[in-house]
């Protein structure tokens, strides 16, 4: 081959790399989408296990469509109101596929949602509460980090101007998982808590129902997690080894963290290992693996501290901590981005812990305040919680007309 | 690096890449036979559990082995029967990878059947029975729309001949689904149905076990499927963002068409999904996104209604209703293809809408045909059912002499 | 683009690629560990469920940091005590990457051992031993094969000096499977039976608990087993078709023979599938397809007739027969690899027999005298087994303080 030729073949393999690679990313984390499925399934009672599994999968689906037709573009101002072979176009789909992967962390917004509101919401409230949430919340916020927002134009780029420097989150532990965290604690708290979680003031633990299948849950969500975190480079050409050994880091420190804080506590374990990898996801490019177990630890210490103080003394009944979890230790992720990035601490440099402050306040803010509204509306409009029968009966046999054995009930 | 070095590296480097590629895709798709597994087993009584496990790993095996020996050798012309250097060849093995990525379609076979003839099958003459249709009439079929027919030659492109356009069918929503669901259909209607299914012509429900299991197989199915239809490429230089994009979109299709139609059905909305990824097989590459969310919601519409005209009215006791899913869903991929696939709708064009609906009854007929003798032929020489007692106390203590969860059973 | 730029762009895409692959065999064998835990959780009785849950993701988070910290330098001389940019040097971080799935290999010693010593050894303690196993003693015979031993230099190549000849251990039959059982043999006697498994001298059989679950576990390992065999060649231009497809033969191989050997027994024929793949890894690269599908039928004999003599004859308590398994089944796949691997039997030759036999004895030698040692001190210090009381609540309640389906449990 002459060096023409050359270039072209390079050039094709170059870009059909990139698609395989960011559609590897995109198959990894909706395979996390089962893991939430099933996280929530065993940590609700048998009863509603069926709505767990329906209102993951069926979330998927309005997000799928929400955010092809409205998040998407908002975002990165690309439409696909094009024939085929205009979105085909010259590089085999590229958009398509940077799509596909999005959408997985878009969806991820009414999956967390759906943990904490778990086993006493209404179905259809919160799946319209998804599509909004998916198709104009979220995507508003991921514009102003990652996008160009195509209504603000420059003006989204307030954050960079504010502080000098831009806000960085490299895979989301603001914009997907604090978002998602800090959006559900507003739902939680205008649903109220299940029936008898509380009596007369005092906390009365309801029983998780199936250890396996929420363990099965952790470890495909740790699983597919390194495809939402190496997969964030975007093109084959910027992949980062160092991005999969922090993101492993963290999530050994939450586990290890969570192992010995909670004393030997199967579920905050598991879900400590989620910790430290929704906090690894904003600095995982840029601190050291030393840096990144540390902030494993740390986020798996919040979220069982914090998760006993939501619960037990602020009466928030968050049933699978999504709040701690996924708002605070995400939240912290991002602040401790401007913390061991910094050269001092082994990280690359080039953050700002000032940026990281203000950035991750915004998502709060933003997060709480959408949150408030469309829940208040839903609530005051159609009502967002099931009647105290149907919660009594449960879920499942209340809007699924079905249990999760069958074949056992009677 | 001069021009040939260069050269010489790149070829390397895309052959190389090639391999992955279709590994990639042979090891998602290995994956689904997991799906198919716990899809099954969610969907049968307990005392079937562990048949249908052992059912899908082992029909798995027998597909290896005759799918390597003769299968893939009748379809596409190449023996293994040589040293192992030879087999490596100067490809590093490309064929074989070929092989086993066809291998996991053409497993697919005894998959689907398995669901349809659940809980009252005999175990080895359904072995058997895998073996030829996986060994022989499955290489048939294939042969024509994707191989070279060892023994037909030119002829096997009469279809092409006769419309004057090929057959196409990317990923298989015919030469796959429709041909195993339709093999499916006279296996089951011989093997009848399961005792007191149909009491005096009344049909009595027989409640399935086990819905998380049943999610979780068609969550690996959903997952595993994008290795289906974007690694049916063949080559990662002709990887395309619109078809995995398709896939998402006939999926979501089927889930959303689902829920609504079925009012909020777990185990249709599980099943939807999968109506809608078989029935967009065929025209994923071809068609635009918006005609395959079309495609996966008429997949789901037909499915849900058809199981239940099926088990009710016509009392074809198909456990899994892999006639209406695989079969009549997978025959209307072929055919949708033809019609979406048209540039009036979007589409990329070049596809026949005569060669589409030929080809799909084509399929048909092979499969009923070749269904209705290989199973007749067991079912007089050593008999295909379970004797009355059998069934009674289930396949998993008549045949494997264990229950599904032994440690409870007394 | 002129040549320096074509070498430079090619370089470059090489090097990514490589991290690529590499981090999705860390990605696959990851997945492993998951199977790791639901195959022992279904293996052992209800009240040991979650110990074996949270046994295998402890564990994986103690080998993370002493393979990261101790192991990894130790057999391949390379330190991460650095500040990230000079880990993530030139090459993106490939050795970060390779860490990572190097580190997927060290860590199944404490998963394999976990499953003999199931449901009545005491947590810590078992964390210590697989903290030193995984720090120490397999990173030493690691170093002899694979790597180049810090301390021993070129003393480490003894073995290819004796023989004449390099000890073939493709993707560790030896170094990882070999080791894990042979080590777990000491651990096991050590620490005696369950209560009850032999009264009187008679064996009495406990029961499994959860066969899907078993089956999970099973399958998740074949999946993630073309993780551990294909990206065992360590830079994608190495990929090898005849490695994955001599993994999917000795699956098969092993999947069929204990179908027949064990007469239909759903527990042989899904460790079955184990047997042939754990026997292939050390010749997977030399062998002829036929000749893996004797290995994995071979290896799956082995484990069903020598689990059967261990634990009713011998009187070995091995819960999930990882001796027989891991063991024995890799002991014969690194002979294996010198008999199958030869030109005579359609192999690619280049492997002697006798430095196959050697290496294995080695290997066989080195760990149980660790594991006798190890288990020894932890025993005669701290101890390693629960208190009579503790067995009889289960590990479960007495170690962590919850059943595994805490809603039914009262």
């Amino acid at each position: 081959m002459n060096t023409a030729a050359l270039s072209d073949s390079l050039r094709q393999m170059i870009n059909s790399s990139n698609i395989l690679f960011l559609l590897l990313g995109a198959i990894l984390v909706f395979s996390m989408h089962a893991g939430f499925a099933f996280l929530e399934l065993g940590s609700v009672r048998k009863k509603s296990q069926v709505n767990a599994l329906v209102k993951i999968i069926s979330d998927w689906g309005v997000s799928t469509i929400v955010y092809f037709i409205i998040g998407f573009p908002i975002a990165y101002g690309i439409s696909f109101f094009k024939p085929a072979s205009e979105l085909l176009g010259v590089d085999q789909g590229f958009n398509l596929v940077h799509y596909f992967f999005l959408l997985t962390f878009a969806a991820c917004i009414p999956a967390i949602i759906s943990g904490g509101i778990a086993e006493r919401a209404r179905f259809w409230p919160q799946s319209v509460a998804g599509g909004i949430l998916v198709g104009l919340v979220y995507p508003f916020f991921e514009s102003l980090v990652w996008g160009k927002n195509v209504f603000l134009g420059q003006a989204g780029s307030w954050l960079a101007n504010l502080t000098g420097a831009p806000f960085h989150d490299y895979a989301g532990s603001v914009v997907v998982h604090s978002m998602g965290g800090w959006l559900a604690l507003p739902a939680i708290i205008l649903l109220g808590p299940r029936l008898n979680r509380y009596v007369k003031g005092r906390s009365q633990i309801i029983k998780v129902s199936n250890i396996p299948f929420l363990a099965l849950g952790s470890w495909m969500l740790c699983i597919g997690w390194f495809g939402f975190n190496v997969m964030s480079a975007g093109r084959l050409e910027n992949i980062s080894g160092l991005v999969a050994i922090n993101s492993l880091m963290a999530m050994v420190g939450g586990i290890v963290t969570a192992l010995i804080v909670s004393k030997n506590d199967v579920t905050f374990i598991h879900n400590g290992a989620l910790a430290g990898l929704i906090a690894i996801c904003a600095g995982s490019d840029v601190v050291h693996p030393f840096g990144a177990l540390v902030i494993g630890g740390v986020a798996a210490f919040i979220f069982v501290k914090l998760f006993q103080i939501e619960t037990e003394r602020m009466k928030i009944d968050d049933v699978l901590g999504v709040w701690p979890l996924h708002g605070v230790a995400g939240s912290w992720g991002g602040v401790a981005c401007g913390i061991f990035g910094s050269k001092l601490l082994g990280g690359l440099g080039g953050v700002s812990l000032a940026a990281q402050i203000i950035g991750t306040l915004a998502a709060i803010v933003v997060a709480v305040i959408s949150g408030w509204l469309v829940y208040s509306v839903l609530r005051l409009s159609v009502g967002i919680r099931l009647t105290e029968h149907e919660e009594m009966i449960g879920a499942d046999l209340s809007i699924h007309n079905i249990e999760a054995y069958p074949e056992e009930a009677l």
